[in-house]
């Protein structure tokens, strides 16, 4: 089958082998896999990637030396299901699923995996037993749209967030935004959110922002002072580029929790005397439990969550390479669907 | 007056001039005063000091091109009161103080301020309102202790801690040792700690811990998942070097929470991919409330914190500049009280 490959540091279209489902596994069509901006991380700094993986134990094990087809927020078409496999789904069925491939003793994250493919490619395997069937209704461009929504949901849940807090979020790209919509969601008020991109500033208005603050005319922080006066910070650090935990750390108000959703590959550089001068407290976050995965498909199907206008183009697998370069510079793009099937 | 004077990166033995009471005041004689490792960080790398308190906002302006008297743990004696101030307290009465002193609109850091004095002198001003007295019976060096073993509490109050978690202390210097009476105050077990001197794991022992790890030997990491099973980790980071956040990252277990207590005063360097894998958080602290400050002289008074064999030592102002390059070197010492009547 076709499909992107993630070779080195270089991404190519290319042939790969036909999956084939074992047994637990469903075979399926890939409908529509938005690009991430951990992709673009990994592309740039996949052996930090690995270095880390290794160094904080964990299960994904990524080997640069071979290749790899990433692609882990998808919306599938059921094709077949591998020996002994039982399901509520049938072949035909649309369906949505965490990027995880259970193979025990071993788990595959689905678009960081050697052994399977990832999203960017025709056809993926999946496990019966995670999928979701999308709500009739439901377009296959939003519903592949629950994974990134999920992401946001997860750190609102990690932050314990309060209706006296104010959140700041600092970066309108899709984690920012998925942000924005678990705090609209949750009834959080008012949502603070800045980027330097008019485009992305629109959308964080869209999903539920009630102040917007353009960097370049006003610092973050004076936008967030003059809307939440001395009510409590929280803040969301969404960009994941190195110094910006220490230049939150430097801006935020004393006893303020960051939530760090942005994903730096990088080393980074902190002053922990900034920090206990203000007792900060940092909270990393990664992903989404089961339940909030599925409780996000739901807000989406019911349109409690608004991710219409998140989608700003469609490609064909072909112009992933070039989507990846237009992506690394900060602009007005959101969330990039890739269509495999169009050509 | 005599006191030790901070000049430059430099201690040195001089006669300053007598501090004078204002209104609302206190002249104190010091009866004992504790070496605190902030006080070394703080000759060491005052530039940092002065710089992390003027980027986060701290009203604690520290000039370094002016005599500065260190020494913020203390026990005194009232001496004499400034014009028109009430007290509870005479002249004669033992007591201790938050290290702070209120002169509106400014509040100055009783040991990091360039205009009063701290403990490492003869005599001390003091803000009557906050004048705690010595309750009868209790020895005035145990009285001194009040200060650092606040901090503990402190430290164990913002970690949340739960009877389900285990708490893993790194370093049982004053802070370390703090941590654990906190700890053992709140009837947490088990308390594991970790240090490589042999007698402060014993320090450590007899202020609570249950199981006490010498790193020389076997990873803290190790000894801790011995301990704790798959029960949650609270990490008390308690040494204040670089590189020790990564370190307690990388070993940490999924969804730690690590309570940085050490002040690191230089930069530091963290790869954030290792916490965002593991969901990490990090709570910084700093000093305690002040109800933190009379709840554990309660506690000392009453027994429940066991500090008489914290104090290793006890010497006059003339051995102070002697006393912190001992503390420089790792070793045996827990608290040096400074006495500054002793000659």
């Amino acid at each position: 089958m076709r499909a992107v490959v993630m070779r080195g540091s270089k991404l190519v279209v290319d042939t790969v082998p036909d999956p084939v489902p074992g047994p637990g596994e469903a075979l399926v069509r890939t409908l529509a896999c938005g690009i991430c901006g951990s992709d673009l991380h990994a592309l740039e700094h996949g052996d930090k990637l690995a270095e880390a993986a290794r160094e904080s134990g964990s299960p994904f094990a990524l080997d640069l030396s071979r290749d790899l087809v990433m692609g882990h927020e998808f919306c599938v078409e059921i094709l077949d299901f591998g020996p002994g496999t039982t399901s509520g789904l049938r072949p035909g069925d649309r369906a949505v699923s965490m990027p995880i491939l259970l193979r025990p003793p071993r788990i595959e994250p689905l678009g960081y995996s050697n052994e399977v493919p990832g999203g960017y490619g025709e056809r993926m395997l999946l496990s019966a037993g995670f999928l979701l069937p999308v709500p009739n209704g439901l377009a296959t461009e939003h519903a592949a749209l629950t994974e990134p929504m999920a992401v946001g949901l997860h750190a609102v849940e990690m932050a314990k967030i309060q209706k006296s807090d104010v959140p700041l979020v600092i970066g309108c790209g899709p984690v920012g935004l998925a942000v924005i919509a678990a705090l609209q969601l949750k009834g959080i008020e008012p949502i603070v959110a800045s980027d330097y991109s008019p485009a992305r500033r629109r959308l964080a208005t869209t999903l539920g922002a009630h102040v917007v603050n353009d960097p370049a005319e006003m610092p973050a922080i004076e936008a967030f002072r003059e809307a939440a006066k001395l009510r409590p910070a929280v803040i969301f650090e969404c960009v994941g580029v190195p110094g910006l935990i220490d230049r939150l750390m430097t801006d935020a108000p004393r006893a303020a929790r960051i939530v760090v959703a942005g994903v730096c590959m990088e080393d980074d550089r902190i002053r922990p005397m900034i920090a206990i001068n203000k007792e900060l407290s940092l909270q990393f976050v990664l992903g989404y439990a089961p339940h909030e995965f599925a409780g996000t498909l739901n807000a989406i199907a019911e349109g409690r969550i608004d991710v219409a206008k998140l989608i700003t183009d469609r490609i064909p697998l072909d112009e992933v390479p070039r989507a990846f370069e237009t992506l690394r510079s900060p602009g007005d793009q959101a969330k990039i669907l890739v269509e495999p099937w169009r050509s």
